[in-house]
């Protein structure tokens, strides 16, 4: 480490001293912040968890594989589907030749059927290749308080510290079950997330706002999946080099879409696709259990993995407040991934 | 500013963002925060001005000159004497043939001789050349509970909307009097800072930590002024080139100390010394009246000036809260510097 800290290079320095300044360790709570003490950890950017908080919860008290399916039924409910777990994550084409920003599969189906396919999977725990497909109910469009509207009851409406603090409702609430399949790939949201475990655990590996150069931002080619069977695919207009079929799914990338910015280093696996920064990042990395509320700052980089209840599912809520634009964090995080692109232009 | 609109210039881009994302008008308060409402604005590092909040404090309705006199009668005081008012200010040293940071030559004078001299002076309001010099009591050493401590319980003790968000005791009280001739030249300071007009009135202009690029930083050579007369000026040690008389003061170069690092851009010349980025910055100005109260954040540039009661005098005690190093503004700000001054080495 000698030389990072003798260099002169700003970005460096940035990184370098932050890290002395702040803790890599997570603050942990025992009981909600109030108002004020939620606007302290705000006011500074930096995430904390409150073990237990909502462990008296309905929710957590009484959400299983059998009380989702009394109370859902046969309702259809938008499943995210994709051959490995990847929504939302780069992914090699290897027709393409290339990483591309895969988006899920998307399809409506009941839910009943949905949660057994789940947990039946979980059950298997069989080798990726003879698994044909991982299906994860993550759309982040306030689904508890529509699609998922009967189970909204069970949570809290929302969360009073963060409502009275934030002078906001939230913008959306999000209801996520899947199984240990299913990874969120790393990314930010100009959110406030109050994220509450409700069955299983999530694993979170966080990087702060101004990791930016550590993380490898590439403008990738946006891609679909699309079910081989489905008449709705698009497939067939596409030359054999830009599909790639899996498990009865084929990867369609959208040639004439803009491409996307996507983080494509992780902290979980260091060596690949690594900046010349990327080795300077201390993850901060926190396991959410049953009843667990963490506090992801916006602008923080998040990758979420899981692992199930010994029934074979993971559920969680969050609420999502809109952040503070005024002040000087959103411009001087633009102001840190200008310089690094300025220094380190995109392939 | 078209050609600002498009470039793609980092540091452009961050001020234009700010600029469009924050206003520069400061937002005006009639009564106190509460700690949550004041941690608001901490978080997003804003200004805010409170009408009339110290109104009612018996410094607001009973120091005046003569009330001063009698409490202080002659206990000896430390007073800053500067040729024009230009206490820790850049200063050009025609010998030297450069911008040295002038540092006041200190010295106790008896309270009564101080406040008369202060009161004669602006009554006099001479021309500056037939003046001799200019005094002002600003030791920023907490003053107010050592010095002055005699008037300390007629301020308030300390904010109590800080202490209970910031969670700390004021790190230092400061007591400020002086006259219109008197100017604090731009600076920035690491700490929040509760500034409360007391007689007369200060004129602001604040600019936000992310306009270091137009405040254009420099290494001056420290300079102190000593009395001619004083038996303890070194200035029989130094050669002509290094002195600078003027109204018995003469400005000694300290050539053998480090540089300081000091802003020679100010807003109110903004053609004088600027950088690329000073036409960016949109400055915000506040007066405070005897009773009001400004919020500054930490890391703010600012610069003030004064004018006085119809006694002659103007007065103002502040309380710095020692700032929060965790979180991103700290490092943040000083990336912006590094960038710049990579880009822009000092002359
Ligand atoms: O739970 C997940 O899989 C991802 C959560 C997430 O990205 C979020 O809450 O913003
Ligand atoms: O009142 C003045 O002259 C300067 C005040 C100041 O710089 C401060 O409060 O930090």
């Amino acid at each position: 480490m000698e030389d990072l800290q003798s260099s002169a290079d700003p970005i460096t320095e940035l990184i370098v001293a932050f890290n002395e300044l702040n803790s890599s360790h997570i603050e942990e709570l025992y009981e909600e912040p109030s108002p004020l003490e939620f606007m302290r950890f705000v006011a500074k950017n930096t995430p904390f968890v409150v073990r237990g908080a909502a462990a008296g919860w309905r929710a957590t008290q009484t959400w299983n594989a059998k009380s989702l399916e009394e109370q859902l039924g046969k309702e259809p409910v938008n499943v995210a589907v994709t051959p490995i777990g990847n929504a939302d994550a780069p992914t090699h084409h290897p027709e393409y030749g290339a990483l591309v920003f895969a988006k899920p599969w998307e399809e409506d189906q009941p839910f009943d059927e949905f949660l057994n396919y789940v947990i039946q999977q979980e059950k298997d725990n069989l080798p990726l290749e003879s698994t044909s497909e991982v299906r994860y109910a993550q759309t982040q469009n306030d689904n508890l308080r529509n699609e998922y509207a009967a189970l909204f009851r069970d949570a809290s409406p929302e969360i009073p510290f963060a409502r009275i603090a934030l002078q906001r409702e939230p913008e959306a609430i999000n209801l996520w079950i899947g199984n240990s399949r299913s990874t969120t790939a790393l990314h930010k949201d100009n959110y406030e997330n109050i994220y509450v475990q409700i069955a299983g655990r999530k694993h979170f590996v966080l990087l702060p706002p101004l990791c930016q150069p550590c993380v490898n931002e590439q403008d990738l080619q946006p891609a679909q999946y699309h079910r081989l069977d489905s008449s709705s695919s698009p497939s067939s207009f596409l030359s054999p080099k830009e599909k790639e079929n899996q498990g009865g799914l084929s990867l369609d990338v959208e040639t004439a879409s803009d491409t996307v910015p996507f983080a494509i280093w992780e902290p979980d696996r260091p060596l690949e696709n690594a900046t010349q920064y990327s080795k300077l990042a201390e993850p901060m990395r926190v396991t959410l259990e049953p009843g667990d509320m963490l506090y992801l700052p916006c602008m923080w980089y998040h990758k979420v993995s899981q692992s199930c209840s010994p029934e074979g599912i993971c559920v969680a809520v969050n609420y999502w407040y809109d952040m503070e634009f005024t002040g000087p964090l959103y411009p001087m995080s633009s102001f840190i991934r200008s310089v690094y692109h300025q220094d380190n232009p995109k392939k």
